[in-house]
């Protein structure tokens, strides 16, 4: 039941699995083939102003990256939690978008935010607590935009690429699956909540022929494990990562612990081209 | 991080934290005290037929069961699996509601069926999977039912509580919360997913006036196991139980493992009341 | 491989698995039928004084608990830490076991320590950390004395009755199993560490004979949630539970969270034995 | 409780702990600068036959690498299982040591066999079973052979580290820690019973100058994930990988599924220098 079945495979996970042992999906977005090229998205938690995330896309896009992350709707525990500057934020990134020409990835937390992030982004982002939301994923599917599809902290895998099939099943075959820790109790740091599954990385390999991408910001929940964890995820073969980076994480309005600085993304970016090219 | 900090008894769950050390919610559903008398819930696991569904209820509301839970609409895995019978189980469901005087139980996975969920139904289910779907939790707030919340297998106390928030912040003061297992590596059984939490009784105690049942049918994954499950959690304290029945469990339409039969039910049920009065 | 597998039953666990559907190991303990009464093992942590030891047994002895558990070896996760009174601890138990007339449950943490333990003790424990130590077993099985196997809080039901029949193969059958807390990240306070495994009762029912036990104290954490973890377990089936119990639970020189006074204790020990009937 | 204070580091870690940033241990074994060279440690699960230790010994060597692995005493679950060819496999292993110049890395599971062992290997293997296993591990650093200490399944950093701590306060300061996967729900295979915490290695650095390896052989279960995770592993910064190697890994006596082949290693070894290299 928890695992994989070769049923699953033949019946439930169609669209999601391998037609043979070589099949990779690859498919283009801004010029970027997803699932060749090594795909880094970077930017910070949420969208503060119009000043924050051109500071920082411009930054980013000097070094060469062109996948721009923040949020406009941010989910949160609590309901009397700050959930982001929700359409004005849309519009921020949207500014961002055309004048700087880097894709924007963000958040779509109810179905009726979908027509309005869909205008915006390049990929739409599925969060984690949304992994089986089936009405949500039907609409961010209808929409036509790439998905990145982010795993519950307690999602298997099974589950996981079930919630991939949800969205395939519904015609989007631009799925990006993204890890983000899961619940263990091997907790390395107060302030960390999850542990990143990097064994998820070949176990997508073996089963299914979607790109994977590690979000190690989540994963680690401190901005010291960040790089290490990055390297990893490219080492273990993972098609990209997701990292949020912020000129003064600490001033960040969100997760201030888990973001790295400027200089400490320039050198990890470098290097984890370093390792694909040593892996390949 | 993990744990409930006294911020967020203080500022983020405002509506779910006690305000005194003995506060208790109690409220009436259909002459039952929920969170006062002990609240059996029982039925099978999803809606198959008039027939199935009037067999079933007969017998429970002979023991005195009068809280009858089918699923009408069933979240599933994969996208290709049988959801139900959809507003055809609800009919039935009203039929039986009218005809026997049972009150009933039921799921709603998406915010375009609340509507016609609310109508049948005197208490909405949400499944493990929406636990954090702030939009559908909003609607059924809205809705004014009673709302059973069932807690995602990874999801924390801090977690299930702020989602209980998230209903309350929405004008509904009668949520029962529901722990149906947790993942972890300790399964007992190949047919096993999950294990109970059994300690969330009192933990929930601890921080909130809420009541607490258990699903021991979903924790436990195989029927054997139900008993002694349900037992313990009317001893820990838990302010009932919702529990899979089956005239023939082996022939469900899903999760046949779990249900039990009518003579299983009828001694757990006497059982339960037993150690309830010994508890009290 | 994680589950236990009918193949296991058969060639590995063949001491510990059941012959036939009822079978259930009785065997008496000074005038207790373990496995058939209900067993309670209460005291302090730590043997502190004479006092302290002689204060604690002779208020449960009026209670008419009988056999009373207090380490003089005591395994701790750093090297610097206070280890216990050893010999003296020991000799502390043997004067109260002689005086009162109770049962003594102490552990044995290496290969040495045993001939003294095995004088001292009527159930020698093995603690958590060395549920695996074979080479302990062995001696420990060697010396005829009734053991109490206390499971690792990650290991799964397989290895728990793989150490048990480690101990059964040495020639000792009197082998109680105790449950205290299994790995999660289900923790539902600052100060917990595990969260009970009350499921592991009716799996062992279904996999062995042994009887099993639950120690709350150390799978709770805290004072707090001890008595409805306790009864949860009688209710589940256990055949009992070992318990921290302290005049002064605060002054405890180890665990000082969670030991119950004796107030707690006595009512508690009542409505265990109320639970117990009821389910009989 | 769970994760490490500056209590912890500053009273009970104090060998363990770093006394400033940068500190690292670095210590010479047989030419190897461990904590500084690249160490790869490779070879069967166990000696088999004098044969296949010098068929897998030589091909390694042929490679560079010149730390050899293979069990004479072999722990394991059940006590009917062969546990290894004991003193016999260490006279190979020996005989390999001396024709070949290999170093040999091999397990001693109980206090008596650590004479002998001491005198085969150059690194004495602690057997995760036997983390905690102070006896054993207070003999083990007596003998003065430096120690791999592999990580309990179940242990938390706080755990592992404390059980560095009691072998260096007995005198042994060259340890080198283990990873070999921690306890999930989150496995990926059905042969699979661990995750690799591939997070320990950042957390290590961050608490400890002690080295740090990854085991992706025990830690994925399967041999398909072994070159993803021991990539991974080499570029989160570990100091080096312990890898199962055989000629014919299906017929291998134990662990047959998790062994990778002659040519999957070669390669494996070539692409952890690049990634060590990239990194650095």
């Amino acid at each position: 039941m928890k695992d994989i079945t070769l049923k699953d495979q033949e019946n439930n996970l169609k669209l999601v699995s391998k037609l043979h042992e070589t099949h990779r999906s690859i498919f283009e977005i801004n010029g970027t083939q997803v699932g060749k090229d090594l795909l880094t998205i970077a930017g910070p938690c949420r969208v503060e102003s119009r000043d924050q995330v051109f500071k920082i896309a411009s930054y980013l896009k000097s070094l060469g990256v062109n996948f721009f992350r923040a949020g406009a709707f941010k989910p949160c525990t609590f309901p009397n939690a700050n959930t982001g500057l929700g359409k004005e934020g849309l519009d921020i990134l949207q500014e961002v978008r055309e004048e700087l020409n880097v894709s924007i990835v963000t958040e779509a937390m109810s179905i009726d935010q979908v027509p309005d992030v869909a205008r915006v982004a390049d990929i739409i982002q599925v969060g984690a607590r949304n992994m089986q939301n089936y009405n949500l994923l039907e609409k961010i599917a209808e929409s036509g935009v790439p998905v990145l599809l982010k795993r519950h902290p307690g999602a298997s895998l099974r589950d996981f690429l079930g919630a991939a099939e949800w969205v395939m099943a519904n015609g989007s075959h631009k799925v990006i699956l993204c890890e983000r820790g899961v619940n263990s109790f091997a907790t390395h740091d107060a302030n960390s909540r999850w542990v990143t599954d990097i064994t998820v990385v070949p176990a997508v390999r073996k089963y299914s022929h979607l790109p994977i991408i590690i979000d190690p910001s989540h994963a680690c929940g401190i901005r010291e494990f960040v790089p290490s964890i990055s390297k990893a995820s490219i080492a273990a073969g993972a098609d990209g990562t997701i990292i949020e980076v912020h000129y003064d994480p600490d001033s960040s309005v969100s997760d201030p612990l888990q973001a790295i600085d400027f200089n400490t993304f320039d050198l990890l970016h470098e290097k984890m081209h370093q390792i694909r090219k040593a892996i390949t």
